[in-house]
């Protein structure tokens, strides 16, 4: 998408040097005070000017009495003030210069006529300034990468690579935790609220351009701008992939939407045909949203839907293979070359039709790193589905076994995890090809989390990996859909 | 299901009180020595004799050179022995007198014709001394209760009421870890390996006697007999469910699970009719088939398929009810009475409508104990689903602002979470109704693992939740549906 991400309206939001902070206190259990908390807990680099009418110091920060006192006019005002206080509050803003804002304070149109009453008063206060400004309504942002947390819990992990705009505060406070299980992250994530001025559409913009995006995130309600929203998505997809969760595919998910944010959601059919114009590919919920993402934003793009599946258990291979079948991928049989290349790993218990089913290895470098080689050059494979039984207790038994003294056991079984990891981690850049892994252990397990943080999915569960897969596969068929009709 | 579990052929393999042990050695890598471990690390309390040609001992006992010398008849014998040596070994025991065997080794039928010559020659000698046995190919049995795991990986999670028989090993042994970590467990689990004399209709006679299995989960390649299937689940069900994942669903899981034991799969529309007849629950997948099994086992049964859900975020209260709409689940209006006995718990900006969203709640106690105690007591509310939050941040900055004492902090927490955790796992027994909670958080958090220990589900996707809240609704339908026909 061309253009530049300074253009946006969304970039001094995200990008500020400088903040007006509205509705933090010496009360350390208000909202408002939350939120400065959360700005400075990530390192915000900017200056940071609370603006309160009777304390000198908020926080342990010089506080000023009213916003036309401040020494400078501040790149972004944050209000989370009472509802009946915001509009004028904006507009003493606007009086400063102030031309950009995030409006976290609700109360407005999700209430009701009397909200929406408000919020005719706040769009009128921000037009006659030229304010842009993300809300009412809604959490803020984050934007990871600039150290800019503007939402009420810290953010604790990692920067991350996922753009996400959500009309849905909690999907992008509440996940946080969630994501740095995964070693994910986000790079800027919007929360939009009630959309009075900046909208998805702004989002997708801004974040097409956003060098640290790899991938776009939509939690979607109602889409309000429908004709703009499929013009911008087809302009990103053949650039990057956009994924998307829609509430209202059930009847009692569009009711909730609708009493949520006050949005008239429209009937599936109505956004089954907008996602697929669009060239977005769609998530059935919050979880496959965050899977696709975690795929899309690691893995090389197959060039067709075939599919080999490693394992050393039977069940556990014929289960991934059964969540390929149903998620529409194939199982090609493995070409001659490619069987007598792997016939000295495999012993006479295993089997050598997809799934590999090797039921045990000698050497667990074999498994991790030959065996998976060997099937990426395989010319019939596309993707390599891998089920990761964690051999940490393996590689410490060998070790164990091999005279390693107990007292440097861990840190050798460590040091041998990692080498393993780093080793495997290299292989999908290094053959152009999708590396999946499942397992059903706990991703707090060390060896799961080296490879998260190596970018290496490993998801927990066969049926959610080969979704993930299945949407990879769906992204190359919709990018080459897009690129063929010229519209990009 | 009438009759005792002691005249099951399972019992004495189930429930042995000695052990004739053959293949473990003083080679600590040897399959047979990690089984003979595992046996020892679960705290088995019966008489173990280890038999072998050469040693003396073996791992620390006393070792025999032939089970012709053992000092008693017994019980059982486990066999991890090169294959051609099993049928031999098999008609020692025989002639020793014993009348049960786990047969642990591979190379039969799942290999070809030449394992399925050395499989007869096995099930001659066993019919010869009327030697009933599981296996060959199997991983063997965990009872959790009678401290009994023959499998291979230590069982270290606490003893449960899962009672499984599978197909494939690995979904006994490989979930160990997996369970444990949502509290749950096996109280018997049955590898059943290639059926050449018990297979899953003798497990499902065992396990729907077994006081302390539950639920019933079922791991299917195949099904031999079909028509003893139907009738025996069709018996069971009315007293306890059995979940089943058939993972011929698709052509490439059928195909796979062929490869894997051997067994010809049926079309899928088969088996649809075998779990329509027999009244089992099917999942899509093994997390869905754990998932079941846990909502089932712990929750009463709901009267209907009206789900009230409780939230304090209004997009996860959206995606709770674009799930449960998805499973088929009902969200009804609540009634006068409730509504106005919820009010004082509700702020202005919160709603009423189903999903509740309370968007905050000033004491978190009111949230975990009094709002879902009202919803249960509703007349229109079968089950609640209720968005868990952990709230052991906001509990320790209660205690902090409260002027609890650094030092005891911590303490002081965890107590005030026991009580809550205490308090609302006592609500759905109270109420005849479920109570199941969802959650993106990590099921590492202490209140998520109090709240499994005390047996409160909350599954960690609202999909999954309200897709076990349904397998639970269709249990009572299929239950009701065979008690009408009189087939029990």
């Amino acid at each position: 998408m061309p253009g530049s991400m300074e253009n946006s309206p969304l970039y001094k939001i995200a990008n500020p040097e400088s903040i007006a902070f509205f509705g933090a206190s010496n009360n350390p259990s208000a909202m408002g005070t939350s939120i400065l908390n959360s700005i400075r807990a990530l390192g915000f680099t900017g200056r940071l000017y609370p603006v309160h009418p009777k304390e000198a110091q908020v926080q342990g920060l010089e506080a000023f009495g009213a916003v036309a006192d401040l020494p400078q006019v501040p790149d972004l005002a944050v209000l989370v003030l009472p509802t009946a206080i915001v509009a004028e509050t904006l507009d003493a803003c606007g009086q400063k210069g102030i031309r950009h804002a995030i409006v976290v304070s609700g109360g407005f149109t999700e209430i009701g006529a009397a909200g929406a009453q408000l919020q005719q008063a706040l769009e009128n206060v921000a037009q006659k300034h030229g304010i842009r400004f993300l809300g009412p309504n809604c959490t803020g942002i984050v934007n990871s990468h600039h150290r800019l947390n503007s939402t009420f819990l810290p953010y604790d992990i990692r920067p991350g690579f996922i753009g996400m705009a959500s009309q849905s505060g909690s999907f992008i406070t509440q996940m946080f935790d969630y994501l740095g299980r995964y070693g994910l992250g986000y790079s800027t994530g919007f929360s939009v609220g009630n959309e009075a001025d900046i909208d998805l559409v702004d989002c997708l913009q801004y974040l097409a351009r956003c060098p640290h995006t790899r991938v776009i995130a939509l939690y979607i309600e109602s889409i309000r701008r429908g004709r703009e929203f499929i013009e911008t998505a087809r302009a990103i997809v053949p650039h990057k992939p956009i994924v998307a969760y829609y509430v209202g595919g059930s009847e009692e998910g569009r009711r909730a939407g609708f009493s949520h944010t006050g949005a008239l959601a429209g009937p599936d059919r109505l956004y089954t045909g907008i996602f697929r114009q669009s060239g977005v590919i769609r998530a059935d919920s919050i979880t496959e949203l965050f899977d696709f993402c975690w795929v899309l934003g690691t893995c090389p793009i197959p060039a067709g839907k075939e599919v080999i599946i490693q394992t050393h258990s039977g069940g556990p291979g014929a289960v991934a293979a059964d969540a390929c079948g149903r998620s529409g991928l194939k199982l090609p049989a493995l070409d001659a070359d490619t069987l007598a290349r792997l016939a000295p790993f495999v012993p006479h218990t295993g089997s050598c039709h997809n799934p590999i089913d090797l039921t045990f290895t000698r050497n667990p470098l074999d498994y991790y790193l030959k065996i998976p080689e060997i099937l990426l050059e395989s010319p019939s494979c596309r993707s390599v589905l891998t089920y990761f039984l964690v051999p940490s207790k393996t590689v410490r038994q060998s070790l164990e076994l091999m005279g390693v003294a107990a007292d440097q056991l861990e840190s050798e079984t460590e040091q041998v995890l990692a080498t393993i990891a780093e080793a495997i981690a290299a292989l999908p850049a290094k053959h152009g090809k999708p590396l999946v892994g499942f397992s059903f252990r706990n991703h707090e397990d060390p060896f799961a989390r080296m490879l998260y943080a190596l970018g290496l999915p490993v998801l927990p569960d066969p049926g959610r990996a080969a979704r993930a897969l299945a949407a990879l596969v769906a992204y190359r068929r919709l990018k080459m859909k897009i690129e063929k009709s010229g519209s990009n």
